[in-house]
């Protein structure tokens, strides 16, 4: 199966089908492509906890409004933003630059000095949105792995911020929950799975010039 | 090549082999992968313009901080956001979803009302942002679907917003250009190849629960 037709498959699951589990070696590949996503600057402004047992899922499920994807998918997946990109967070990431590519801190001080002016130019709530726009990055990455995996996905951003927050031991301060994403397989009777995909036509989307 | 491999393989190009042009149809499965993005809600509030001629991309050069991706890809995609979505654009929607998938208007009032429901939840910025997200789901697609291609890319973020829209006539009034991404083929010379991935290790960037 190539690409195309993998992404031609995706929909957006409502009901997994709960005795299906998606096996380890395979989630992990998944979790991989999510790593491996491009960030702004390389910084990686998230992280993820990964909900896979029933026990958490149960916990989730009234936090979400439309809760027959956390209540029977086999992995759910919490992309977590950092609100601010702190010099603290900028120097571990210099530090792990300089050890992984064996390049000195002053070899690197050009790049280091774009950085720290470019964090200049944001507010706070822009340098958030632009952390968050990272993060879909990532979402699309697992959703793209997913889908050639045979993996079926439900993102979700209807969430209770806070609730979730709590139940994630998440400090507000400092960090947002963004989007989520169910992973499992499809139910068989997820009536949605035989809808036609909905995309604008070409000559709407594309202009070529 | 799996698409581990393939994501493994994908750096941020600084600089393109100017003479290696990207085949129309590979191109074509590229955009199709965009084209297949998920956006919340089907929304799809984004389109793209696609700048083929070197005419073109001479014009936009001086708008970007780093002009070396523009001078030499084979192909510049601009994603350009939808800064607000109204009443026609979801009426529009509606008559399309009603056409594809031979569904009554009638019978999609539910999914309707919900949508016009969330779309008074937002403020005009708030709207902005969540559709700029979206954006980025569409970037993340063409960027892994180029990596699986064997096709080179830079996602791009600095460039002069107001310029750029006035070279590509965009309406700033109704519409934003969110991002960019030059695609082609690594110049053999780009040294930035060469350099070892940098990511988080995964105990900083997962949490199994």
């Amino acid at each position: 199966m190539n690409y195309v037709e993998a992404l031609q498959k995706r929909y957006s699951v409502k009901k997994f089908d709960k005795d299906k589990k998606i096996p380890a070696e395979i989630l992990n590949d998944i979790l991989e492509a999510g790593k491996l996503s491009a960030s702004s600057l390389g910084l990686q402004p998230y992280r993820m906890i990964v909900v896979e047992s029933d026990e958490m899922k149960e916990k989730l499920i009234p936090t979400f409004y439309n809760p027959s994807q956390i209540s029977t998918c086999s992995h759910l997946v919490v992309i977590i933003t950092k609100k601010k990109i702190d010099e603290t967070y900028i120097g571990n990431y210099f530090n792990h630059i300089s050890e992984t590519r064996e390049i000195s801190l002053e070899n690197l001080q050009p790049f280091k000095k774009s950085i720290d002016f470019y964090m200049t130019l944001n507010s706070d709530e822009e340098m958030l949105h632009w952390n968050e726009k990272q993060g879909y990055l990532v979402l699309a990455n697992l959703m793209f792995a997913a889908a050639l995996e045979k993996v079926d996905t439900c993102p979700m951003e209807g969430f209770k911020p806070e609730e979730i927050s709590e139940i994630l031991e998440i400090d507000n301060e400092t960090e947002k929950v963004t989007v989520t994403l169910a992973l499992g397989y499809r139910a068989e009777d997820d009536i949605f799975q035989n809808f036609k995909k909905v995309r604008k036509p070409n000559e709407r989307l594309f202009k070529f010039i």
